[in-house]
């Protein structure tokens, strides 16, 4: 196996001081337009690969970022989608030879101590997942020296932290467009917690198609748990007896919902047509394979990371991603 | 809400100076036992809670400690079992205001970026989890000043690694005895790997309870997967089609197994006995529902984590700590 090519060889290629390369390599403002190409050019040539073991201690960097999971624990587990988000970004950052540590953030404890975490500089960035609007946790992060992103927008901070999200809204108008069009007629919405961008978006994108039909009564809502889902789905049914499609802002949710249609022996999709939002492996376990959307949580991980390192890396701008999303038809409708 | 004691308030109270405060909480030796004494008394009097942010500029001390999963991530989400290591350990050491964060090390790669953030000086401890004999994270570990933990012994360095652990030999003998107790004659294992404590000492109390009878087509051995275990299972049938019972090393690898009897036509229990080992969710979740051998794994997990704590406050020499295991007797025998 050929030698890995050195910083020396890179500066040897560029014609330029080892210094000069290191200046690159840290973002250091002076130095020359035409240094900064032919050291990028000898870098292409040479493959050569950073260090960042040896980085970290030209740079502070510590060559780690903190999944933060503003929820608690037990919902890590319950719900799939944290495991494709998990495996995602461990993988592309592994790519970047960048570590991912995990902190849960579920209570004013936890997040006490992410803070402080952060403040003591151990990690290079921050990546947020399910962040709720108004949590504190993002205020202290304001006069913390870290890079932060978010994977679906932080409300009212859209345009502080850049973030990665599925088309949340258009996921509800598709699902709902196609109950209209299979001819349910007093359709329901279980939304997710309205502190969150797919509770409120999923829940506008259910209006734009039913506009005025989009009554209070036909609308209850879950916090993205099967339980919960399940109880929204009993109280629904208590008010409206007589609807006919709901459409459930989560897989996880629409599971709890049939069993609540279950309970009240109420036929799926005959009696009451189900859609979910996701596609996660909940979809494809429940009775009958729920119809949904699905959601490309890989590649919003994905983006999510690229986001990230380029904070890190001193990007000074940057703009939402947004992910379209697909209707998948199983079962349940 | 009256004013939170400050280390003022403690000196005051024990008549000492701040600094001769500062030296007991942070453990200096140069302290009169009569100071030390007085300065207890008066944390006691006066219900100071350390401010460990301070202390941690005092001391260097991060007040972080990392969970490291020496397993692929998928594992994390399959298991049950870590669940309730995670859940119990980030309570535990929430309650000494001290923040856990995940890492996984389930290949080389990651392995070594664990130990550069260990080197970097991120975390005062480690909290091993199903780390495998001859895994190279440990040996590096041993010239990082860290405490270090592990939940289940680190074969190999049973004395170097402090460790909390289910009886995992006398709960095996428990289930093997009782299915000779039963009358089963033919009785198989399906074992955990034998680089994992689980592994060796779950196949070894089979052994000790049937003694020649344990023959080596009885043994098969598993990955503490589903899936293997379901594969495990039909490898014994092939070989061993007239059995008529096996212990099966994991309740998520006994699940496994239920899946394979079934394929084969076998009853469970009429014409085979499972026995699984854990009693974690999945026992309750199959069909049947498993006999099992319960692991207190909420104690395991405070035990090890009040190693590390003691660990980390100094404490030199600490004893492994073995708890007892309980049979649980459900339909699956």
């Amino acid at each position: 196996m050929a030698k890995r090519p050195t910083i020396h060889d890179v500066a040897a290629a560029a014609g330029v001081s080892r210094g000069t390369v290191s200046r690159v390599l840290n973002d250091d403002r002076y130095v020359s337009p035409a240094s900064h190409a032919a050291v990028q050019r000898a870098i292409a040539e040479t493959g050569y690969v950073l260090n960042r073991a040896a980085r970290s201690l030209v740079t502070q960097r510590t060559g780690s970022v903190v999944m933060v999971l503003s929820e608690p624990q037990e919902r890590l587990f319950e719900d799939p989608n944290y495991s494709v988000l998990l495996r995602t970004a461990t993988r592309r950052l592994a790519e970047r030879d960048v570590s991912l540590v995990m902190m849960i953030a579920g209570n004013d404890g936890d997040r006490d101590r992410v803070v402080r975490y952060l403040r003591g500089g151990h990690a290079d960035g921050v990546f947020l997942v399910s962040t709720h609007a108004g949590d504190t946790l993002v205020d202290a992060l304001v006069d913390i020296p870290v890079a932060v992103v978010a994977q679906g927008s932080v409300i009212g901070r859209e345009n502080v932290i850049p973030y990665a999200a599925a088309d949340d809204r258009e996921g509800a108008r598709q699902m709902t467009r196609y109950l209209v069009e299979l001819g349910r007629r007093r359709i329901a919405t279980i939304t997710g917690p309205l502190d969150t961008p797919g509770g409120v978006q999923r829940l506008e994108g259910f209006a734009d198609i039913l506009g005025r039909k989009a009554s209070k009564k036909l609308i209850e809502h879950g916090d993205y748990t099967q339980l919960g889902g399940e109880s929204a789905m009993a109280r629904l049914l208590e008010r409206v007896p007589d609807l006919d499609a709901v459409f459930v802002a989560s897989d996880l949710m629409a599971a709890g919902a049939l069993s609540a249609l279950r309970a009240a022996g109420r036929r799926v999709p005959e009696d009451v047509a189900v859609g979910g939002f996701d596609d996660s492996t909940v979809a494809l376990s429940t009775h009958p394979p729920l119809t949904t959307i699905r959601q490309p949580l890989e590649r919003v991980a994905e983006e999510t990371v690229r986001l990230l390192l380029a904070l890190i890396d001193g990007a000074e701008h940057l703009d939402p991603v947004i992910l379209p999303t697909t209707l998948i038809v199983r079962e349940s409708t």
